[in-house]
């Protein structure tokens, strides 16, 4: 599995970007500074040619962190209800909607693999959705649906943590449930996309403190992967480096009774055979 | 009225940033290179500075086109109903919310002054709504509404255009009909921020082929600009360039008894006696 990162270096506190293999990390993006992030690689559709690139180890364990992979992508869309079950666990006697709940998250509301997810001190109601993440590849606008995966470079993973009671402190959207600082994890790291089954049929599973918690595969998905960047595209032109996440399965903390919300020392893991696992720990602010 | 704007030269296609006089443009970034946009002398907290120092004009009239003043700020974060009268205007019976809705719009959802906007061909309900965007200076954390204004480095005009069917597609969110590319425009240009009553006093007002259809005052404002930098800086740490788009008056095309939906070559001004008057023509996709 190739697996592309961006990282801070602890010893300068750069950030750079490369290849991880088991024994750590090996850092390319300083014999390609034409290449300022992933970003710039996607766009060049250079991610596997730079990855074949990679020497041997540059950072061993405990010399670099995660950040998210791509640190300032254009735009990041999440689409919401669109697992089954999902709609019932809203109670609202309504039946599933004939499109999908977009909404958009800041990139600084996500933290990197295996760094805190921050539970701040405004509310206790931090939760856990565990999701794909898709990166696009090839830009463009009125994608059409058949030829939609045709503009994936990558995947990663994403917890994408949400304050509850902030999602519905408004008449209208979930802005402000969804884009607190680190409320949310990406990563650990990119993965080429070289497949149609790495999206249209993948387990994904997320844990807390071990035990499961959500369970699905995306062959199950309300709104496809392919329908998603067909119908996001036909009102915003998609480029290089965007990224969607796909949606959640059932079983987030919220739809327990009583609700089961994260607490500091808790440990998410969001895993996809694969992708990896996106591992982080709670933290109060 | 000191105007700092970001432009497009016709002769060479190169993107500039400089101050508009009664003359034309006066180009500032080709001696200052360290700021390659308005961004970046936000985060320095120049805009006025360079403003002194320009020159006889450089681009007269019809050698530069606008584009929206900050081409890629980190986000832009709209306020929804904010007014008096708007939330009745959505005749669902509810009280008036305790807080802002907020949503998210992507940069190229904006076009510049005097620009197409943009009637795609999937919907006729192309919309108008007249606001004021604060443009953030200093940016933080959990701002208190006391030292709020502090944080404003400019402020500019927006026309917040709406796809009205878009907007309610889903079961959540109103992020599809809030994003069409160059649906909506914002300028012409950055009026630096000197004194609150710019912002805690002016009128906006919106027209459609010179027929009044929007006017009220931030004054008015059920949210005012502190307490929205305040409760958005809750969640997310604003950064300089940021941009709040602070919300619309009653009085928008779909609230029309038929709706008076925009038609290509339509002409939109959104005006405050401040700021100027931002310009733009529909046209059809």
């Amino acid at each position: 599995m190739t697996r592309l990162a961006t990282v801070t270096c602890h010893a300068t506190g750069d950030t750079l970007w490369g290849v991880i293999t088991d024994e750590g990390f090996s850092a390319l993006s300083p014999h390609h500074v034409g290449y300022p992030t992933l970003r710039e690689v996607i766009e060049a559709g250079a991610l596997e040619k730079m990855a074949a690139q990679a020497g041997p180890v540059t950072h061993g364990p405990g010399e670099f962190s995660y950040q998210i992979p791509i640190p300032s992508p254009e735009k990041i869309i999440c689409v919401g209800v669109n697992f089954p079950d999902r709609n019932a666990e809203y109670k609202d006697g309504k039946e599933a909607p004939p499109n999908p709940s977009l909404f958009i998250r800041i990139p600084r509301s996500f933290t990197g693999h295996e760094q805190p997810l921050v539970r701040p001190p405004e509310t206790p109601q931090l939760d856990y959705e565990g999701e794909i993440a898709v990166v696009i590849g090839k830009g463009g606008r009125r994608i059409p649906e058949a030829q939609a995966l045709d503009h994936i470079a990558a995947l990663t993973l994403c917890n994408e943590g949400t304050l509850r009671d902030w999602v519905r402190h408004a008449k209208f959207n979930v802005t402000q449930g969804k884009n607190w600082d680190d409320s949310g994890a990406m990563g650990p790291w990119l993965v080429p996309f070289t497949d149609p089954a790495q999206i249209t049929d993948a387990d994904i599973e997320t844990r807390v403190n071990g035990e499961l918690r959500q369970q699905d595969n995306t062959a199950r998905m309300i709104f496809p992967v392919a329908f998603q960047i067909a119908y996001i595209s036909t009102f915003t032109t998609l480029v290089p480096g965007d990224i969607i996440v796909s949606g959640t399965p059932t079983g987030a903390g919220a739809r327990f009774d009583p609700p089961r919300f994260l607490e500091p020392g808790d440990v998410v893991e969001v895993t996809s055979p694969g992708l990896g696992t996106l591992r982080n720990r709670v933290q109060d602010a």
